[in-house]
């Protein structure tokens, strides 16, 4: 908490362009760690002393934008704040009679579209094919949980406590589920839950659920790496056991999977086929909302405990 | 050496579509180690007691197969042994005009063969892209940068020696080449080889080079697991630093390399074409041959000591 320090300033007004728009939710997501790292990664760090950044779900008060008007329900990526100021030609708006507004930030916005990209192109399961999944009830995981499933395959997660593997089995209908948090042997808890070995696995958390499966990978696997939230707050380099030599006798195929290689024209379809698995009842999400910008910061803090279930939202209060 | 034992046997006779092999030429490959081992792996574990299997050049004796005759060089799948008994459906005759018959144990064999799928097929090098090779002085390593070099990629090798190295970059026209037994700093030696980041790493060796090279990917980097012989000898799991955070930023591609998935019908263009490249001086190999099959135990160890400039084989003197 003493790294993050709430602002108050004037009301900021939109250029030729932008949009001010009023923030009613906002997102925080594991990704924002490595922006607070003054390393070199797939996108510029953030400087200390400016706004975290982060999508946002809000009404459009003033557009300077032909795109837009007052009153449009928008999402794009904007700022913890309670009003910002965004270019219009990076927002978009939303149909708030589709689903709720919030979920353009979870299983119909960034988390999910990680997911169906992961799923879809990266792990391409076929049916019968066992499936593992770290942060399987976080907003990313548990989305691909279920489209793993809808492809045919056995889907088997991680989790961090007892309520969420009982979400993951008994309403999302996996396979299996392993509390990594109370299981003192999870290379024997994995080889259980994956008699056939492993087909894919989609890893959101890295270190030590990684090493359980990895002995199990099936030659011909494919490993998509979303994330490795364990090793994000890891102050030294994290080491672990050397695991290449597998990938000679399995022939595995190891991809790092970033939502924005997605191909933007792509994005709509996959909203809607989501959407659709949502009004089917096929698709089941959950969103864990507090209140309050000034909640944030223990908001973003408590996904690297695991506190969340499905996506972490804020949503800010009226002014 | 208290490993290997050297027994007198009569001398084998064929069957239906068998041959009989007198043995000119053995090989001893780092894969052989694996095979050694009582664990899970692509191929099933030797037992102890057996004989060593291993490639051969020798001279049919006996041909109880229609497409061979006594008098034919053969290269295939044999033993450790002066003479041997095979099945003639495994093995092919060469053609001893075209090149030293025992090339067909590595620049027109296996080890080429490796390094031909590896750089075409996994690495597929652009013109311009750097270039890693490990064990770039080995069997596999000194064609495979070649080859990556013929694609016109910029190639830096590691090597054990500076006689290696010289090799590497005097003969065989590498951009650099690292010894990697003398580089107090692999990471810095690497990051001076490669101002530009790496674009495809081929990687024979794995442990600390691999340490060094992993910092170094560019975005859409290719690796190419082929051997980690670093870690083959080692008695406890080796551990290091974890690598997989990496990938999402660079959204590398890390695969599996077994020579035997390449398909068998490409085999014969593959060939042809290397010996098309050797004929017109585009293509060099060295071979290091010790003579007597009392001697392959030993040349078989001197590849975990990197005592090899290229392919390590062993002559069989007449008895």
């Amino acid at each position: 908490m003493d790294s993050f320090e709430f602002r108050e300033t004037g009301a900021p007004t939109p250029r030729f362009g932008e949009l001010l728009v009023r923030v009613h939710y906002l997102s925080v997501d594991p990704y924002m760690r490595g922006r607070m790292r003054d390393a070199e990664s797939y996108a510029e760090p953030w400087d200390v002393g400016d706004p975290m950044r982060a999508g946002i779900v809000g009404e459009v008060l003033e557009s300077n934008h032909d795109d837009f008007e007052a009153g449009d329900i928008v999402t794009g990526d904007g700022l913890w704040a309670e009003h910002a100021v965004v270019d219009g030609d990076e927002f978009r708006t939303i149909n708030p009679d589709l689903a709720p507004v919030s979920t353009a930030l979870g299983v119909l916005g960034m988390p999910g579209i990680t997911a169906y990209y992961g799923v879809n192109d990266i792990i391409a399961p076929d049916p019968g094919d066992t499936v593992v999944i770290s942060a399987a009830a976080g907003a990313v995981g548990s989305v691909a949980g279920q489209l793993a499933q809808l492809a045919g395959a056995r889907v088997v997660g991680t989790a961090g406590s007892d309520t969420k593997c009982d979400w993951l089995t008994d309403d999302l209908g996996f396979e299996a589920a392993i509390n990594y948090k109370t299981t003192d042997d999870l290379g024997a808890a994995m080889r259980e839950a994956c008699p056939d070995g492993v087909d894919g696995y989609f890893d959101n958390v890295g270190g030590p659920i990684t090493d359980a499966v990895w002995p199990l990978l099936n030659v011909r696997a494919s490993v998509g790496v979303c994330g490795q939230i364990a090793l994000y707050n890891a102050t030294e380099v994290p080491t672990g056991p050397r695991k290449l030599a597998q990938l000679i006798q399995t022939r595995a195929t190891v991809e790092g999977l970033l939502v924005s290689d997605f191909p933007q024209e792509e994005w709509g379809t996959a909203i809607k086929r989501m959407g659709g698995f949502i009004a089917e009842g096929d698709l089941e999400y959950r969103e864990n909302v507090v209140e309050g910008i000034e909640n944030a910061p223990d908001a973003f803090l408590g996904l690297f405990e695991g506190e969340n279930i499905g996506k972490q939202l804020v949503q800010v209060r009226e002014a």
